[in-house]
């Protein structure tokens, strides 16, 4: 038996995405985020959430403006995108410090970020309240790649995206290092030892 | 301007985590699923979410028994997680068939998996209906983390956790290369960018 730590009831889990959450406010202004309690949650019809505390910038103008993107972060914007989850945009311009750059999306208000290899866009659709957090739900209307991902792979090269990984307890980002196995095909080799 | 494609509404967004649910139901049949689409919520109380088609066993298993446990997938294990991910409990016995270890949890219902380097027990709260999937909210009431992860790191080592991560629209299996920054740290260095 292996031996094990227990840790309690605490918030322990990874990898998660490292994600920029980008909104806009009544008046237009825009508002960056770092978000890594992302991802999709339903294909029926395609749907991503993304949970934030309720005092956050990100959430009001969520609330206000109806619609967000989810931007990946690359591996070598980690430092941006831990500024963007350490400041708040009531106190600071994060685009403008960051240097990143906005760019509008297809079909919803919230702005794009351009140095993003893959963008969201989603339109707000609902909430869950858990406690301190909002549980933010958004139709995913468009979505934009990369175009050389898809040079030497038509599915997309996972080293071309180069997606931040981020690990919340430890609290390090880390890169993606070689890949292990293709899904949906190297799983079937145990097929043949199921019982009859 | 980076040239992107338009992907239109789908569901690509990654890296997402690896990780097997285990779950019981009422005549004490335990079954394994992998799941991507899994991670915190909330830290008040600390929450889990899985989100999953509502034909899944899994799903049945945790309306019968109200809990499960979510275990992180170390990048060894991709084949035993690819499989249990492709194939269903209700046509063959996944826990036999993988090799993989079920062990008792300390507060819930549903077993655990010994091979996994983080176990995370929940106790079922709710669920929102998305389309034909459910996402299943669990209170986090336990974490057991693999004790040699302490050894050299208090707050864990990522290299010994080795979590496989999940590309979802590219459908790979990758393990993680480098450590790209410290997070709550390396994005200190832009706030004297700050405007006053």
């Amino acid at each position: 038996m292996t031996k094990k730590r227990q840790l309690g009831s605490c918030v322990t889990f990874f990898p998660q995405p490292t994600t920029l959450v980008a909104t806009v406010d009544g008046e237009g202004k825009a508002d960056l985020m770092t978000a890594s309690w992302a991802g999709i949650v339903s294909k029926t019809p395609p749907t991503m959430a993304v949970s934030l505390h309720h005092n956050r910038l990100t959430y009001a103008n969520i609330c206000a403006t109806k619609s967000f993107s989810v931007n990946l972060v690359p591996a070598h914007l980690a430092v941006q995108a831990d500024y963007c989850g350490i400041t708040s945009g009531r106190s600071a311009d994060k685009v403008a410090t960051s240097g990143l750059t906005l760019t509008p999306a297809t079909l919803i208000e919230a702005p794009l970020v351009e140095e993003s290899p893959l963008n969201v866009e989603c339109r707000f659709v609902r909430e869950v309240e858990l406690g301190e957090y909002r549980l933010v739900m958004g139709e995913i209307v468009e979505i934009h790649a990369l175009e050389e991902a898809f040079a030497k792979y038509p599915q997309g090269d996972a080293r071309v995206f180069d997606p931040l990984v981020y690990l919340g307890g430890i609290r390090e980002y880390w890169g993606l290092g070689e890949k292990s196995a293709d899904a949906y095909r190297d799983g079937k080799r145990l097929l043949e030892n199921e019982a009859d």
